[in-house]
């Protein structure tokens, strides 16, 4: 049985997130669907992590064991065709036997999304949280910068989490002006409940001059939720990339 | 009383145009009802053209005389708290007399957006055509600048118009790639009825090798709606900018 690695982009607004729950559509239940219309059978479809309610995807993995490869361009069209607009497959390859899409992942890559115009934009209602006051995005990178590097997060990690360790490290943290959208990019190893969201929230509480960037580093070592800014709202988050050493 | 130039931005997508009609939910329609939330009274609002049904507005202007003007910071925030997200102001000033959102413009900028990825993209199903062949950005250009300048444009206007006389300037028509992202912006001092949209269809039958760029010349000569391209989908039109000598 070839064993799959599939990309896909969704916009998460309509889902409760990725995974299968009961009385609330997920975007896992719409894919296993699509697979199964495809392939005639139920497949179990692994996913690389359980995005929330609202969160959206550039570039979501999932990894499944399927009967036959019809090859990449075939089977995309053909979910594609099963697939409802706000969720579309783009890549597709045969990935060695052990693979799995969660466990096998080294890294991810989020873009949290600010629009920062003085008036709401219907563009961007859906896909970015909306701040109004100008944003010092030297400062903001400032602040980005003392995420990097290994660290406990646990202040930055929702309290109904049932991880023990809390320790990653984050690649890198940084913060690009596209016009009026500021893009917030952070790439690590592994990232805890709300980690992404919550620090975001930090983010902005130093740009509101709430939190000083000198607090950054006493609030991550408090190792307490209450010491970090606020929990960001969903729709400005988007899963940019997945990190994979060697899937073949 | 003054009278006001508004500037709104808007996702069309499920609205039937901007034109009120009966048993059909329009933009003017929603925008009315706001004003007059605010005002406490109906008011006679103009729109700079009539854009059709899921066309969307990076900047769509009106202007109405109100019986007062609060300002545009307060008259801005007071209507967006009652248009919906995929309505929003983001422009107010207090404007001459005599001005006309519509018969006062002296020209208007729109994109016309397409998805060339191989394979549908779920955040631009609803702003682009997608075309998933290579499209030659340098022939795309060549074929844009036939369109510039002084022409009769009856071939690039659908045939139930009123309008009798069809020549209109074009100041510019270019192509830009970002990405995977095409986007045509063309601007002239007025626009016939679907004319981007069937500019665009020609344009992307230059790309498919269905005429040749040395046919734009003959087919804007021939002034049969026949011997132009298809009139690509609404939703990847943009109204983009609106041209006014003076305002005030």
């Amino acid at each position: 049985m070839p064993n799959l690695l599939l990309k896909i982009k969704y916009d998460g607004t309509q889902y409760h997130g990725w995974q299968v729950q009961k009385n609330a559509l997920t975007i896992q239940e719409v894919l296993q669907n699509a697979i199964e219309a495809v392939f005639g059978e139920r497949l179990d479809v692994k996913g690389c992590s359980r995005t929330d309610s609202g969160v959206h995807a550039h570039e979501f993995c999932v990894s499944f064991q399927a009967p036959f490869y019809p090859g990449d361009y075939h089977l995309i069209s053909a979910l594609n065709n099963h697939l409802p607009e706000d969720i579309k497959a783009f890549s597709c390859e045969e990935v060695l036997a052990d693979f799995h899409a969660r466990y096998s992942a080294t890294g991810k890559e989020y873009v949290y999304q600010i629009w920062n115009g003085k008036y709401p934009n219907p563009f961007y209602e859906k896909y970015a949280l909306h701040y109004r006051y100008p944003i010092d995005i030297e400062l903001l990178n400032k602040a980005c910068a003392l995420f990097e590097g290994k660290h406990d997060f646990l202040s930055f990690c929702s309290v109904n989490t049932d991880v023990e360790d809390t320790v990653r490290t984050i690649y890198s943290c940084k913060a690009v002006r596209e016009g009026e959208l500021i893009k917030i990019i952070i790439s690590g190893d592994g990232f805890l409940y709300n980690m992404v969201r919550i620090i975001a929230g930090t983010l902005l509480s130093v740009i509101s001059g709430k939190i000083k960037c000198d607090d950054i580093a006493s609030i991550i070592a408090a190792r307490e939720r209450k010491k970090a800014g606020k929990t960001m709202p969903a729709k400005g988050l988007f899963l940019n990339r997945v990190f994979y050493d060697e899937v073949r």
